[in-house]
C-alpha cells in the first residue's frame, strides 16, 4: 500500500534513480566481509563466479541465476533454491499464499535456541524442496509438489533484549541499531497480542497446504523452545516482486505494486532493501522486514463512487493507470493537470507514498486477508503489508510519516506491528539461521 | 471425516451396492413433478433429452453433461454451468478454496427477501461465468478467470419459524420436515455465534480471491436484508467428489475421502443425496446440507506415533490403505485380521463411518482451515466438515451417533454446527434461488 519506483521516467527519487540501473544488470555482487567468510568456506573461487549452486550475486540476466535472484520461475510448483546470499522469500517472486508466523522464545537457553535454529535450516532446506521436514513429519504435505516453498526467518528485538533491558541470551552487544519496535502513528488500533515477536518465519507457496504444512512442522521442532505468539494467513499476493509477474489487485479492487521495487532492480535494492556495511555484521546482506496488519473497512470503501475511490487512490481501478494518464505502466506524473487542478490529488495515496514525496522506496510484498466477520458481522479483511528495507527508520517509518494525511486513512486501520531483522541467506550445508549472530567471527 | 461408499466390492450398503451402480451410468433423470414445472417454462422437451444448456439429468458418462454433472473440469480456471437440475457446487468435482458464509435476515419483509434472493440470482449468474456481479462491483475480480466457481445456497430451519414458533416470512407451512437443528453430540464444543444461520452461501472456487469477492458482492447486494453471521474459509478441500480426482490429505497428515461418494455414483446419489418425491415439493431435487468445523488438537495428534494414528484411522498414512491391505483403493475388509485381531480396529474412524456399518452414506467435500492460534498459541486448525445429504436424520445424524466411541474422537472437536435445505437448481434465465419455495405453483 505505498509506491515505490519502477519503470517510468517519473518515478526518481530525490538524489538517485533506481529504475535507470535496473535495466543495467549489476554484476555479480558479494561484498567483501562475506566474501572472507565464504571463502573460509572453500567457496571464495565459486561465489566469484557466481555460480555455486544457489549462492548467486545480486540481479543478473542470466537464466542460470534467475531463481535464486527472484526472477520469474515460471513452473508454480518448482523448487526455490533455499541457499544464497540472501534469504530466498525476499526478491523471490511473490508466491500466492501466506503463512507468517511469529514465536515468543520460551527457553532461557542460548544453547537450546541455537540448536533449534540449526534443526529449523535442516528441516527448512527438506521442506522447500519438497521433501519431509524429516522424521516426525506430520505428513500432510506427502505428494503435493516444492510449490515455490520459501522460509523467510527474521529476529526481533526483544530475541536480544527485553523492553527492561534484560539480556536474555548474551545477543544485547549485537542487537543492530536500527532495530527498535516501531514508534507510534496517528490513527494506530494495534493489538498487542497479534503485534511483535522474538522470531518469525515468512513461508510463502504457492499452494496454502505446502505453507501450512512447513510452519507446522517448525513449530513441531520448536516445542520447548519456542511458543506461537501470533499467526497471520493470506492469499493473492499483492504485489509483484519481479517484473515478469501481473500486478495484483489488493481487496479495494486496485491494482497494487504496480510501482513496486522488484528483482530485476539491482543496485535499488543494494541502496533500499540489502542491508550494508554501515550495520552489524552478522546482518550484511539481510534486511529488515516491517508487517502491519491493515484492516481495511471494506463496507465503507464499497458505499463510495468509483471515482472518489480512484481519488483516494490516485490510480484509474480498471486501467490502474495514474490518474490523467491511460495505461498502468504510463509515468505517474504530477504535474498533470485536469480542470486546473493536479490530475493526482495531494492527498491521495499514490502521491503521498511515491518515492518522489516519501523520499524513499521499499520491496513490498504483502497478501491479502479475510479472517472471517467481526463482532457486528462486518468482514475482517484487509492487507498484511509486508515491506522488506535496508533501514526501517527510512524505509516503512518515513513513508508511513509521509502518510499522515492520507485520504485512505479513513478506509483502513493498523491492528498489528512487527519488525524484524532478517540474516543473510544460508550459505551452504554446514551453515544455519543465525549462525553469524550466534556464533561471530569476531 | 468419514467413510462413504466407492469402488471396492466390500463398500457394501445393507441394502444396496451403489459402488456397483455407479460404473453403469444412470439415464438422465429429472423427476416427473420437476419435468411439470420444467415443460411449464417451454424447456420440456430439451430437458427430455438432457440437452438444455446445463440443465441435465444425473450422472451420464456423456462428456457435453459431464461439467453439469459434477464430472472432471480440466480446466481450473474455467467456469462452471451455474444452471442445472442441481444446484452446482455439490457434486461439481470439489475446488481447492472455500468461503462460506451463514446469514441471519434483518428485515420483516417477506417481499425485500425475495427481492434479493434474485439480485443474488442475477449476480450469480454472472460470477460464476467469471464476469462482474453487476453494476456497484467491488473490483478485486476484474481481469481473474472464473476459477470454477460454484455458489450453493441454503436456507435454515430459523428462516421458516424462530425457536419460539414464530412465522417470519409466511413460510412455516413449507417447512421441511427433516430441516430441524441438530441433535447433541457427546463431546460437542459448540460455539452458537458460528453456528446455525438463517441462509447459507457456500462459494467454492479455485482461487481464493475470487471466492471472496463473490461472497463480498453478495453481501453488498443484501444490505439491509441480510447480515453476515458467521464465515469460514477453507483451504485443501479434503474429499474428491469426483473418480478423476486425486484423494487429498487432511490436517492429521491421512488422505481423506478415498470411499466418498463421487459425482459418478448416479444412483448412490439418487438414494443419499438428492432430495426426491417424500418431502416438500419445493426441495425436489435439492440436498440437505450439514456443516460442522471440526477443531483438530494437532499438537497432541503430532505427539502420537504414526502406527498409532493408523489404529485411529484404521488406513496406513502415506498410502492410505485400509489397514491389512497395501494400496488405497484396496477393498475395506473388516474380516482381515492381524495378529489374531482386526487389522482394521473396531473403534477406528474407518470402520465406524465405514456404510457398512453406519448403514449409510453421504456426500462429502469439506476443507482444511487454519485459522491462526488460540490463546494459548496452538493451532486452531481443522475440517470445515461439509456433508450433502438427502435427509440429515439418515444421513450426518445417524452416522455422528456411530462415531460415539471413534478413537479419533480424543484429537478433534465440534465447535459449530449448522444444518440447511439446499432448494434444486436455477433451471433458466427467468428462475431463481428460492422461488419454488416462495411462489408455490401447488
Amino acid at each position: 500500500m505505498s509506491e515505490t519506483p519502477s519503470h517510468s521516467p517519473a518515478h526518481s527519487v530525490a538524489g538517485g534513480s533506481p529504475e535507470h540501473e535496473a535495466v543495467t544488470p549489476s554484476p555479480p555482487h558479494v561484498s567483501r566481509r562475506r566474501l572472507l567468510g565464504l571463502a573460509g568456506l572453500g567457496a571464495a573461487g565459486a561465489v566469484a563466479s557466481g555460480a555455486i549452486g544457489g549462492v548467486v550475486g545480486r540481479a543478473t540476466a542470466s537464466p542460470s541465476t534467475a531463481q535464486a535472484t527472484g526472477a520469474p520461475v515460471s513452473d508454480p510448483s518448482a523448487a526455490v533454491d533455499f541457499t544464497g546470499v540472501h534469504q530466498a522469500g525476499i526478491v523471490t517472486p511473490a508466491q500466492d499464499r501466506l503463512h507468517f508466523v511469529a514465536f515468543d522464545v520460551v527457553t532461557d537457553s542460548r544453547e537450546a535456541l541455537a540448536d533449534m535454529l540449526r534443526a529449523w535450516t535442516t528441516a527448512a532446506r527438506e521442506l522447500t524442496a519438497g521433501r519431509p521436514s524429516g522424521p516426525g513429519d506430520t505428513g500432510e504435505a506427502m505428494g503435493l509438489p516444492a510449490s515455490s516453498l520459501t522460509l523467510t526467518i527474521g529476529f526481533g528485538p526483544t530475541l536480544f533484549e527485553t523492553a527492561d533491558g534484560r539480556d536474555r541470551f548474551g545477543l544485547a552487544a549485537h542487537r543492530p541499531l536500527p532495530l527498535v519496535e516501531m514508534p507510534s502513528f496517528p490513527g494506530d488500533a494495534l493489538q498487542p497480542a497479534i503485534s511483535g515477536g522474538d522470531l518469525c518465519i515468512q513461508a510463502c507457496a504457492n499452494d496454502p497446504q505446502v505453507a501450512v504444512h512447513a510452519v507446522r512442522n517448525l513449530v513441531r521442532l520448536g516445542v520447548g523452545v519456542v511458543k506461537v505468539r501470533w499467526t497471520q494467513l493470506g492469499f493473492g499476493r499483492t504485489s509483484s516482486t519481479s517484473a515478469a509477474q501481473e500486478t495484483p489487485r489488493n481487496l479495494l479492487g486496485f491494482k497494487d505494486g504496480t510501482a513496486n521495487l522488484k528483482a530485476e532492480n539491482g543496485r535499488a535494492l543494494d541502496r533500499f532493501v540489502w542491508v550494508g556495511e554501515d550495520d552489524a555484521d552478522w546482518l550484511l546482506d539481510g534486511s529488515y522486514l516491517v508487517t502491519r496488519r491493515i484492516r481495511m473497512l471494506i463496507e465503507d470503501w464499497d458505499g463510495v463512487a468509483t471515482a472518489q475511490q480512484e481519488a483516494v487512490i490516485g490510480r484509474t481501478k480498471e486501467a490502474g493507470a495514474p490518474l490523467g494518464q491511460r495505461r498502468e505502466f504510463d509515468p505517474t506524473d504530477f504535474t498533470t493537470q485536469t480542470n486546473g487542478r493536479p490530475a493526482i490529488p495531494h492527498d491521495s495515496h499514490v502521491f503521498l507514498s511515491h518515492p518522489t514525496n516519501a523520499g524513499t522506496a521499499m520491496l513490498r510484498r504483502g497478501y491479502s486477508f479475510v479472517d472471517g466477520t467481526d463482532e457486528d458481522g462486518r468482514l475482517d479483511a484487509g492487507l498484511f503489508f509486508i515491506a522488506y528495507q535496508r533501514n526501517p527508520e527510512t524505509g516503512f517509518v518515513q513513508v508511513q510519516r509521509n502518510l499522515a494525511g492520507d485520504a485512505l486513512n479513513r478506509f483502513i486501520r493498523h491492528t498489528s506491528t512487527a519488525v524484524f531483522a532478517c540474516p543473510p541467506g544460508v550459505v551452504d550445508g554446514n551453515d544455519w539461521w543465525g549462525r553469524g549472530l550466534f556464533e561471530p567471527t569476531r
